[in-house]
């Protein structure tokens, strides 16, 4: 069989979800019980080497079911592609899907159909990078300027960023793309952690895990806030005297506020010398991330896992709204419109320190940082990943920290693969854990009615 | 039974699909081939009287399955719910669905999860007008403004409009309502119309749609613009020519350009007098419709049918990027954001001129004008509600328009309801229309086989 004849020949789709809000430490103001979860994907193959694109959208929980219905609803577009020209430009497939005039109308570009989108396209990605025996972020890194201009979508973004301009940046960076690629090698890219500052954790158990971050070599880590103002006076003043005042400590208030709010909370929290505040109010409210930009200087302002695309980013920039960008791997339509995130932000000079935790949303988003660093700002300097550890054993390409750095990957793809036992295990609501969950559900609810109502049972 | 015990019993779904690429006028420079279609539902209860409610998103076409999905999700809200608490409360319901912690992260507040939310909410203002005997526009006229206040939420909406001045606003109005009502009945709302401007029209049809329009008693008409400059100034030439220098001419680009190539198209078509630009560029984009404002004037500039959430429409007014707010009955969380919606237009003086059209998108609508005139705003001046003459013979209470004018609805509820037939007749893809196409679809399919590879048949 010819390679020339291989296609795309199914697209499997799985609704995964994982017990979080009874196992683990995940909850802040707006989230108090998150089932992290992967409305998950394989691009099947007739690869006679049997390649498979691999992707993922994470949810919280509810709902992952319906992200699952709109990556089938994306089916017509990805079976019978052709893998050879798939592979060779992964923006065809990702401007035909964005551009579906019907499927638009339900965005456009955002919420459930954009994630959907993201998943599809990135697993392209996947499928694209492994053939090529390379990481993500290597395949992308030794990439041509121009063939990685041709794979953004420079729709309403000419206004601040042209075509010309994008290859301009990414051609300086070419000369320095191998000495960068070894020093990434050699030292891996930093990262910051959120694990001591979940919400609900005692003081004592705050001073200890934060303690052990620095420990750990990190040299950032971040509090869950917005809940109660004095809790969080008291939990920033413990966490900075944990810390010393040398470690970068930031606070994330997830949307939680107002404008005016934010600016008073962070205000009151400024002793403490917070980094920055992240998402101190709506993603979609860029004017007031200016304001409290405004209002709250020199505490940095960080915003992005909930910012829909490209569009509101180019804003965010625009208006002087944010200090740092936080893009996520799985919300906006995939690596396609993160490199269109990432010229921007080089654009405007503002460091990127993408969003990560949940349902390997580490394993996803080093590979766009380290590309970053390789072939186009060409520093790390105050650019960190966020650095969650929860359930990095499900992949099977789990991302690797040392000293506070993530080690640059080097399997061939996107490092989005789960293991088949986990994904057999998780599936909703189905699998091995959810059936016997339902089931322990069902006694334990047949023994309260046992219980309570005795003069109704037979 | 007591009334006291009446709740909501179960939420059916319909996924509603017309043909329409095939034999409407419905296409833009962004939509080629809409197949008009609503992911329509119907909550059921146990009222002896019967009551329900019927409310709908708007799509056009593929995807309608996705958005039903994310109706039924939200079926654990709304069953078992006490009917006279829902109906004396339906922010109570709209709080519960946008506020889903889980639920939220598809969001948060947009796209496909937001219009199910609509959908929902708008069903239960149907059931709680149906039960008081009004159709909606007076249900929400005669409520008293304390309630009214506490039917929106205000969260990310503070830094420009507080309670206390919303509450003002309405209270400002009271007075006045009883003659506006009267007048109301006496006149109707004023409309205009799209019907002669689709892109692929004569010249002659759209001369004849165009002076037909006037006839019909409309003062302003619609334009579609944006695939062809040159056809552009051609067709508003034209379209000038046949309604002559008095009645309003607005052109509509949905979305087709960047920043720059709107203020460049629309100067070229300023010699027509164009009364507005409409969705010259992407809904997301606050800060380039104010670029583009600025660029045009004295064009007037309009967008609202793909605007997300009140938070985007807060930046719009703040920023001065709109000359007229185009709120649309179905892409929002249904009547409680629109409440907030139109409460921030008046705020700002802005004129609100709905989007509609689709499917049952007018006779949605209308309510939302009819009371913001006879309760907030108290005017009509520069104010028109959009009308497209399709699909109206399939809802129970159609619109009505008289001399160019939307005559004010009796009947009770939100005029969202459909006949049995009409859902039974094109319920995709078992009802009877679409079961009939995939016939004759399969056996011409068969028939072309047969033609081209004879030797393959056994």
């Amino acid at each position: 069989m010819s390679d020339a004849t291989t296609r795309i020949t199914g697209v499997d789709t799985y609704d995964i979800r994982f017990p979080t809000s009874r196992e683990l430490d995940g909850s802040d103001a707006m989230n108090p019980d998150p089932d992290y979860s992967a409305a998950y994907l394989v691009l099947r193959t007739d690869d006679p080497g049997g390649a498979e694109g691999h992707g993922f959208s994470f949810t919280i929980g509810r709902g992952n079911d319906v992200l699952v219905a709109a990556i089938q609803a994306l089916r017509p577009h990805i079976v019978g592609r052709d893998l050879r020209a798939l592979c060779a430009d992964p923006g065809s497939l990702s401007r035909d899907l964005v551009g579906d005039s019907q499927l638009r109308w339900l965005g456009p570009e955002k919420g459930v159909m954009h994630m959907a989108i993201g998943a599809v396209v990135n697993a392209v990605w996947d499928l694209a990078a492994k053939r090529a025996g390379k990481p993500l972020w290597q395949f992308l890194a030794d990439a041509e300027p121009e063939w990685l201009v041709g794979q953004v979508d420079f729709r309403y973004l000419e206004d601040v960023l042209t075509p010309d301009q994008a290859l301009a940046m990414l051609r300086q960076a070419v000369p320095g793309r191998a000495g960068r690629t070894e020093r990434l090698r050699a030292e891996g890219y930093p990262g910051y952690t959120t694990s001591p500052g979940w919400l609900g954790y005692s003081d004592e158990k705050l001073t200890r895990l934060a303690r052990q971050a620095v420990a750990d070599g990190f040299t950032q880590i971040k509090l869950k806030v917005g809940a109660d103002l004095a809790d969080d006076i008291r939990r920033c003043r413990t966490a900075r005297a944990a810390v010393g005042p040398d470690v970068r400590m930031a606070v994330d208030a997830n949307q939680r506020w107002g404008v005016e709010e934010a600016v008073h909370w962070t205000k009151a929290l400024a002793e403490f010398d917070p980094y920055w505040v992240e998402e101190p109010t709506s993603p979609d409210d860029v004017l007031g991330h200016a304001a409290i930009r405004a209002g709250i200087a020199p505490v940095r302002v960080a915003t992005g896992e909930h910012v829909q695309n490209r569009i509101v980013f180019k804003q965010l920039l625009q208006a002087g709204a944010i200090d740092v960008l936080q893009l996520d791997a799985a919300r906006v339509a995939g690596v396609n419109e993160n490199l269109a995130i990432l010229l921007l932000a080089a654009k405007f000079g503002v460091p990127v320190c993408p969003h990560a935790g949940g349902v390997g949303l580490c394993e996803l988003v080093q590979h766009l940082s380290m590309f970053d660093y390789v072939a186009l700002s060409g520093t790390t300097e105050d650019r960190v990943i966020e650095y969650v550890d929860h359930l990095h054993q499900h992949f099977v390409q789990p991302v690797r920290l040392e000293r506070g750095h993530y080690l640059a990957p080097s399997a061939p793809g996107f490092s989005a693969e789960m293991w088949p036992g986990s994904i057999a295990r998780y599936t909703y609501p189905t699998g091995a854990f959810w059936a016997a969950d339902a089931l322990a559900q069902g006694a334990a609810a047949q023994q309260t009615a046992r219980t309570r109502t005795p003069e109704a049972t037979p």
